[in-house]
């Protein structure tokens, strides 16, 4: 069978191809000549897939793309407060080539405005070090992204860094307010060559994924941004990522993005995928048209939108009693029932209140006061049942470990759970009555056995 | 047993209790005389459970907290175009009371600034309506979000309107601008009014998780904000909710809020929750200090960070044959096995990918080229089952579909979905191999069996 | 002899006639609905003569051109530094209608500025005092600085008042910032009928002179405005005067101004003469388009232009010594001659030390050291003679002062001051050698006869 | 005799003395380790006369009082209006190492703040000259106005050069805007240059005292600046020569200004005098703080506020009648009386048209309309008096000479000019009463009595 998803983003790539306003970047002769008719749009899944349609191998310099990259190796070499002494997160409403410091502090507003972006690149490394050593070390970032080596394209390179008057005004300014300590001239060099490394879109689809997917790479597996990064850079480019027309960016859009003059867009998804789109032509606010219109048809079509709230599916709990039958010293008292929950889906916050709820609701007679202090004695044992749940986060597991060691001090627990998602055995309670945790329902069935009991109806899930 | 819940509200609220910087809002005499040792803290999940401790039956005024649930009133009455031709989207970098109008439209930049929300606050019914027609509308839907009947703080509207001036000056800035079309005064009443309705920190937590459940009432199950209103206020609260600390706060908090003055503030994490906290001390910007401090802390133990990839888990796919026996007329050629994929989890597009790749990679000979074209004919049957699958987005059905679709045209296919996630009868699909879409395992068995074959090895999820 | 001032003005007149770009103010009917065709120019000298042609006896509303004669009433009734508590004197680079408060003091920039003219007008009376008062004062001040009862035009009240939200917002502002303490609508109601009086050119030439003749009406002879008001307004318009186009208006212009949107325009030459100009035409600066031709043509023709040092005459001085034949016990150790200084025109700090470098090089021996230390013996006496003195400015007259009580500790002393410019009786010098005060040069000669001297030569101007 | 004026300077140095507050500017060493303890001040008058008190001996930097001259050598070289496209004229509210792009044309505000002075400086010359072309330029007429070589003072250059990051950020900011051509370290390098000319006071002073004489040096008659570009640099001095306090200057002390932040000021008044103050501690501003205190009792004691009205002298117009005897045929129907007036002082405009209402008056018999259309034939001869008149601006005499060419249509006209200030010679008017010019009031009566003619009365001033 053939796969649908290429048909597919060649419908978006060919629906988006009549918008034929707007004109390459100007400012400087190798971008202002690009061939308008190139069009291209990959998506990189978090687990590795790429597809992509249009020119995909046709090479473009990543331009401004190249911003929260640098902005998440500044973060990993100087840390996050250092990082933010110097700039800072907040949208400007100004366009990318205004100076915006901040009063006050002299920070640029945020690291996606060009005087931010140099003062972020004058971090790498060291602040004293060379521009060999930090374009190197973006080039190594960027090439393990993209998962190939990539170049700096000296064509670019020389023709921007010839006319980068305006960049070097801000690097003298930034200098003066004490926000780069090195050379002015150099740190636009090194900002200007990383703005002019190559890629192509399956480049770029590929190192949004690596955002999307917490910093690890989608097929290499390599952690090469640290998690804490990948929030800030994702957080940053909601609120700043498209410049001055980011709040119309994130209701239309919805996903963290960044665009840059040569024509490309790239999105991030978290926990999806990553995207990315080219075409030279730009509108007034240095967008790429076709790039723009593609990923508006992607979010829509694929609701990619971040506060798109229909899509989140939630988990669920089931919970039933079950009769015993037989008994020993342990299950003296007990009134020859257990009582059964199972969680569902993926389980955050909500999921494990839900099943909070279904324990107090639960495990409490009738006849006492709703103010849920204990157990109930007539519970011989209660159990848990995580074969469907296929994730809990941390909030959750916390917990749900909670609910457990309050219903262990009265009762006995059993958990079953193939897939260790409450990571039990790393915290091993003991209490008056230890939680057995085990993989299988036969194997639960046998513990309560032992424990003299038999379980005698709606046995299917057990 | 007793929640463990509140316990942990209770020490969050405790470990904020020692910030004692700030002071109440002093621009109103009833503000500042605020009894500064409240404080309070809710959560209200969207399925309606609500936890609350501190002082959480302690009513204060709105204040900007309306902003928010005005704008989706304003939308749900106007129309988002025409409320966008009136007030923007994107923040402002200046403090919530200044003009900041738009160069070119004229348009405050966005509605949670003061000009923004008195513009936003004259669209609520129709343009020509009266102060009455727009408090009573607002107050109305307020209540149907809180679950109570709400009301105005008389005393704080007339403290509030007599020394409204500088909203007065931007109400007459906004008339003069075209931005409003009623009398200044007018809309000034209506805001002020807007700002004093009171509440407490469980209303504003419903408040809150309507927003989080997508608009519907987690409680009474009432639509009271339409879907893309909800998307739309998230995304402003996103870039615009913290006035000029929204970059800082989205960084750090990572969930779209909103503060007021009296020292409340909401959180809405979509699909999750909604939370509110209450201190009337407030910092430099206008934000409850121990508020803030609450916030900071429920997102860092909570994960609530909505860039926080690791707490996304990922729908599942498992795939494998098994082995027929017999075989009739139909199966004629069919190779004694069937493909059987199951996909577990919430699925969205990455999912729905993850299964079509799945169903490229086994439906294919090893000695066909790998371009995809035909299901091989040696399988007699495929067979999807989504029992454990708890839901699926659009995109991913649409996606499924279509691979269900490819694969119908060769072959027959098996669907077993109990819970209709696939709403498959929605869109009956006939062509030369119909699709058999069956409520169980048993009854897909059945149905192979009545191609004349029988399943004779992993039947266990069969 | 009929005056050839009419026929140049008519001229002026004609040569602006084709400038038919721009339109009449938009923003209110009764402004927009002026007659285009109308036009008028008007010149008045400080000692009172009006020369005007074109429309001269239409009349229009004063609009902006009210604020620097309220803002002179506002320093007369509140004192200067209150005034500038709450309304700068800085351009601010922004449009008139901005509300451009200072920062750290909130004060609007200047009172030229919509918002100064507010913050002004309310500081007429007393800042609790009521509209009507603070209108009548106004009016009573404008009428008799234009020589004739002038009127609120009523219509044009109206219509502004009812349109007037841009500057009720101002207001509202100003009050929200401490800078009016009275009712926000009272003071825009006030401002506004300020702006509503009517005048024809030759009103505004006349209160323009007004200001160029140092507060003092040219006609009535009446102080209407003190002098240190006059130089504060002149010096405010001079910087602030055309808005954001001050800095163009001076260098070409070079005339301390104000324009109105009703067409009008003042210039006030200090010490020469006040010019109003009319026609309803405005260009995209507010500026009435034929207006602004009018006075650029005059202020070219006429050398108005305030840096313009060629138009400024020296006074000078001459000196020279003359026989003197006799002698007597007073002029023992005379050598016959007597030192003769005359200083001719305006005399200001300039002509004084001029005058005081002659008296140095004359009253020396060559053979001292050039210290300037001591008279010479060998003058029996010095005579200044002022009878070609027409003006002496204070500076100036100090300087004098000092020479002669200089002088007068070694020698005789003479002044011949017919017109009394040096103000001597005022402030008596006794020493020595008393200063005789002469009107007339025969009474010089008289006295130094009496001393036992005769001048023997040169005496045509004694 | 010695002269009061150092001994009234020394008491204004005195006087600012105990200022303390302020200090030396801090951005560059060689300035941060000025001594504080000196202070100087010095006058020049537009003669050539200089005073100087304190430190008046000692050098320091120019700094930005090179800015004006440097602006009029740029008019100079490129004309005003390729000025004007580079840089602007108007006030930009900013501090001076703001950039103040004007919106529209990204022209610097003003040739003022840094961003206009490196402008500016660019200009000298040709805009593609070298650094040392430029410089030397500069220093040639900096020497030249100052009446000795000047000097760059290479430690200062050195240091400040190294420490220019915020102009070299402006300068690149002006390349990229297209307001400078050259290179803009270049720009920099010749800006810093001359901001490092070392003087002192008196050269300030006598700088200053050439722009007051209107571009002609007093002391060497050059003409150093065309007097167009002084008008143009006193505008521009006064509107923005004291950066962001140039109301409040304006206001205080009235005179064209410029400071440096080593601690000097100049100061121009037109026609009268330069002064120059220098002290090194500076106010936050960046003005020398006892600088300041010593312009502003040198104003307000000297009377040097030019919108002071006060000062300002007047021309006087005397006029009477004389009978004659005699009379000739050319004298048929004269009525025995000539028409005689006198016009003293420094006339412009106002005194000229005093002079045209006397006329009006006089030539005019009582029982005819008041139309002033016609020459009374009772007069035989009208005679003008110029002898004490010490200078007629252009439109005065313009005026004057329109009155003559009126009144010679229909009688004799006599002109006495001895100092020909009517320059009547230089446009000789024939009609049918040819004009009779005389030198003295001896050769007035002969020529009367060659008309047949003799004055009987009156004759003291004939």
């Amino acid at each position: 069978m053939k796969s649908p998803i290429p048909d597919y983003l060649t419908r978006v790539l060919e629906n988006a191809r009549p918008f034929d306003a707007g004109e390459p970047a100007c400012y400087i002769d190798v971008l202002a000549k690009a061939d308008t008719t190139r069009m291209a749009v990959a998506l990189a899944t978090v687990d590795g897939s790429v597809y992509s349609v249009g020119d995909d191998n046709i090479e473009f310099s990543m331009q401004s793309i190249s911003k929260p990259f640098v902005y998440a190796l500044a973060i990993q070499d100087q840390g996050l407060a250092k990082v933010l002494e110097k700039v800072g997160v907040e949208p400007s409403g100004d366009a990318f080539n205004r100076l915006s410091l901040e009063a006050g502090t002299n920070r640029p507003m945020n690291p996606m405005i060009n005087a931010g972006a140099v003062a972020t690149h004058a971090l790498v490394n060291s602040p004293d070090g060379t521009v060999e050593g930090r374009v190197n070390r973006i080039l190594d970032m960027m090439s393990r992204l993209a998962g190939r080596q990539l170049h700096v394209d000296e064509e670019v390179y020389e023709a921007e860094f010839k006319d980068a008057n305006r960049n070097m005004g801000l690097a003298y300014m930034l200098k003066a307010a004490g926000m780069i300590t090195c050379d002015p001239q150099e740190a636009v060099k090194g900002y200007v060559k990383q703005c002019s490394v190559n890629v192509n879109v399956r480049d770029l689809a590929m190192m949004a994924a690596t955002l999307a997917n917490g910093g690890v790479h989608p097929v290499s597996g390599e952690r090469i941004i640290p998690q804490d990064s990948v929030r800030q850079v994702l957080s940053v480019l909601t609120t700043c990522g498209m410049y001055n027309s980011s709040g119309d960016w994130i209701s239309n859009v919805g996903i963290p993005a960044k665009s840059g003059v040569s024509g490309g867009i790239i999105g991030a998804l978290p926990g999806q995928l990553g995207l990315a789109v080219f075409s030279p032509r730009l509108d007034e606010r240095g967008n790429s048209v076709r790039g723009v219109a593609m990923c508006k048809q992607l979010s829509h079509d694929m609701g990619f939108h971040m506060m798109d709230v229909s899509q989140i599916g939630r988990a669920t709990v089931r919970s039933w009693t079950a009769t015993i039958a037989g008994g020993t010293k342990q299950s003296k008292g007990c009134q020859q029932e257990i009582a059964i929950f199972e969680l569902r889906g993926a389980v955050r916050f909500s999921g494990a209140e839900r099943l909070t709820r279904a324990i107090i609701k639960e495990i409490r007679p009738p006849s006492e006061k709703r103010d849920g202090t204990d157990v109930h004695p007539h519970f011989c044992a209660v159990l848990f049942s995580f074969r469907n749940t296929y994730s809990v986060n941390d909030v959750a597991r916390r917990l749900i470990h909670e609910n457990i060691r309050r219903l262990a001090s009265t009762t006995n627990v059993v958990v079953v759970d193939p897939n260790n998602v409450l990571k039990m055995s790393e915290e091993p309670e003991t209490g008056p009555n230890p939680v057995h945790v085990v993989k299988t329902e036969a194997e639960a069935r046998n513990y309560i056995g032992g424990i003299g009991c038999q379980v005698v109806s709606r046995g299917d899930t057990l």
